[in-house]
């Protein structure tokens, strides 16, 4: 069995028939025909055969292991030039038609000459800056992307606009990270990803990418932005807030929804039509003056009954910790009687935190509202002891922890410092409370 | 000041006025005019006064600190006998009008007098089992409520129902405990909580206690659920799966929500018809055998980018662990280039852990929809290095595998028939391919 093989395999329980992919475990993966990948344990399997060999040529794996290019499609004056930055994910996990394979690196061009409907909206230039499904993203990477994306404006002075192609895992902590790097930038930059990969007919990629382009080219909107499926049909996309967005759904189409906001406009895949639903307040109203560090020696616990009081001994000697606790900012440290006298070492572990000046915030797993601190015993008492409420996603408070303490702390003097910066709204971040009735749209 | 009188304090930026309140904290708490209580703290206190006092005989704390009672408000032999079981929560802050304090511990008439329709529904007997916030809960309560019911169930064979006030912010870690320890009961156990304190004129207390009432009196129901408001608005409660329901926003009425499926069923609060929208499918096809235990030595970490290692470490000697998981079941594991090569360590702690034989179990942060580990290299990888799927909420998840480690498991011997029973859809806790497209509802 090679690479690119039409294979049969049998385990105790089941039959798979799929095309044999490159992979780095020790598990055998198959594409199968819906598009999805397989991985198989070599142990369960009873019986293997090969029903087509793949066409050696074709999955010529040098080729496609070709280094990073730039691709202009086409040249018509007449059009506005995007750049298409390509981070991985599977928007980018294209397969290989003759092989069955996904081509783990691949040559910008393959996936522009996918959506040939791109090269009537602009002219097209492509790159890749890596190729990585998002769940195994470090700050690194984000630092490096918006390094990538201010040395493209500062090259290419006549760009309408950026798409930086992403995996949807952990879309929403890039965007806000690079909305908060970016912040007063005088260009779009619109991140797209996609729930199905490129070559299969349900993709979504195609979509979410002509409407980013069309969106880039008709509008004036500056600064960072999500664009993905509305609903899960191919009729619209929406624009959607860097910082107020979340993957809400592990695999459909219309996962990426807006919390406690309304999405800022909506793309008409058919008539190209944009509408703005919301005017954009708070973009563009800073200086452009990119501050990129993010810095790691920060943190998230999720709190929940009977909660273990070593997670936050696990961040002694970190700079910050987000907490995200129950509905309006609670955490389970009130040791009201026999019951729940274990709750005192929770409340022990974090007064030890604050104590060594690590910052600590509270967020809500609710995702819709916000923390409100001061209306039960439990906030106060948290309030008390040195937690403040970050009233903003989990996801954009921790990012934005990092980036204040990566750009704006340099000794714990500073700790003052961040803690009003993490509750003042410096670019449309901090959940408004009007908004907050905008309730699972 | 004492405790009920009418106050006015001012601080540096505003001033409040409302009911000084008892309280255990340092702070001063005001119950303020719109309901919500507030803590000052007193360092910040400028300059404070009496607007009225209180009127001491009705603050008379010693009266209402009476040990628990049951209380029979009527008793019409044409009606069904209900039980209330108090545990605490919003639903329970009731203030006293007199004073504008908030009672810690109430009489158990007093709460079920606030709503005298519930006299017309049923003979209602009512019993505090504890005055507790619910973000301070542990596993011991949730026990002693099962215990409770367990005794209640076995004194008064002639119950047509209980239903079990408790505080929003955990209760369906409670839901789903009492879900899975009180499989097979033959009566309707219904869970009832309030977004506002049951004195506000905007509570939703009245209305989810009356419809729980219905729901039990006109139905056949048996087992588990939850009663909350559908919409923002007084017209319907739904009937909720005790498995499958989330916390949605912070304060909403309508904050609890069915994940990947439909409400049980709906109750109209003006003309108490009662509309099933999915049949009871998996209740009480089990035998009651009610088995009580929740093991301590579980927890939950939520995976991130630049994640810290030394989370998995906290849970070195436990006995299982839920990672809530990007998407379909990924955290950052793979060490992919230069910039990723912190993930090492990351996977490193969980194969620790899963060496000791800890159980790890993975659930998804995208809340609808569930985990597919088969997908993508992440996911596979982490199969193979042992972590296994749980397709539940990640609260059901933690809570399942606390029952079935308090109940079913002696030694290590017995870890992978607890692998086993987590896969197994034991009373309809695990998600239903189809129903995973019931989305934001």
């Amino acid at each position: 069995m090679d690479i690119g093989d039409k294979v049969r395999i049998k385990t105790k329980d089941i039959f798979y028939e799929g095309t044999l992919m490159p992979n780095e475990t020790e598990n055998i993966v198959l594409k199968l025909d819906n598009g999805y990948n397989i991985g198989i344990d070599p142990k369960k399997i009873i019986s293997k055969e090969v029903i087509t060999k793949s066409n050696k040529e074709s999955s010529n794996k040098e080729k496609l292991k070709s280094e990073k290019t730039i691709q202009s499609i086409n040249s018509n004056k007449a059009l506005p030039k995007i750049l298409i930055l390509h981070t991985g994910g599977t928007i980018a996990s294209k397969v290989d038609y003759k092989t069955g394979a996904v081509i783990p690196r691949f040559e910008p061009e393959e996936i522009i000459s996918m959506f040939p409907e791109l090269r009537d909206i602009a002219n097209i230039e492509s790159e890749l800056i890596c190729n990585i499904l998002s769940e195994n993203l470090s700050f690194n990477h984000i630092e490096k992307f918006a390094q990538t994306i201010l040395e493209k404006i500062k090259k290419e002075k006549d760009l309408k606009g950026i798409i930086l192609t992403h995996g949807t895992d952990v879309m929403t902590y890039t965007s806000s990270a690079l909305g908060f790097i970016l912040q007063g930038i005088n260009i779009p930059i619109i991140m797209v990803g996609a729930q199905r990969s490129s070559d299969r007919g349900s993709s979504d990629a195609a979509m979410n990418l002509i409407c980013a382009a069309e969106f880039i080219k008709k509008t004036d909107f500056k600064g960072v932005a999500i664009c993905m499926h509305e609903t899960s049909e191919d009729k619209n996309c929406i624009i959607l807030n860097c910082y107020k967005t979340r993957k809400m759904h592990s695999s459909r189409r219309d996962a990426f929804r807006p919390i406690n906001t309304k999405p800022i406009a909506k793309v008409d895949f058919k008539t190209k039509q944009i509408e703005f639903v919301q005017k954009n307040q708070y973009k563009n109203i800073n200086e452009f003056n990119p501050q990129i560090n993010l810095e790691k020696s920060v943190g998230i616990i999720k709190a929940y009954p009977n909660m273990n009081p070593k997670l936050f001994d696990a961040f002694s000697g970190y700079k910050g910790l987000i907490v995200e606790g129950t509905a309006l900012g609670h955490a389970p440290i009130m040791d009201v009687d026999e019951y729940s006298k274990d709750n005192k070492k929770v409340k022990e572990s974090i007064r030890i935190l604050i104590d060594s000046e690590t910052l600590v915030f509270m967020t809500s797993q609710s995702i819709y509202g916000s923390v409100q601190m001061h209306v039960y015993s439990c906030g106060v008492e948290l309030t008390n002891m040195g937690v403040s409420p970050a009233r903003m996603l989990t996801e954009t408070a921790y990012i934005k922890l990092a980036w204040l303490l990566g750009n704006y702390w340099k000794s714990k003097k500073d700790n003052t410092r961040i803690i009003e910066l993490m509750q003042t709204n410096i670019d449309g971040e901090i959940f408004d409370r009007i908004e907050e009735d905008t309730y699972l749209i």
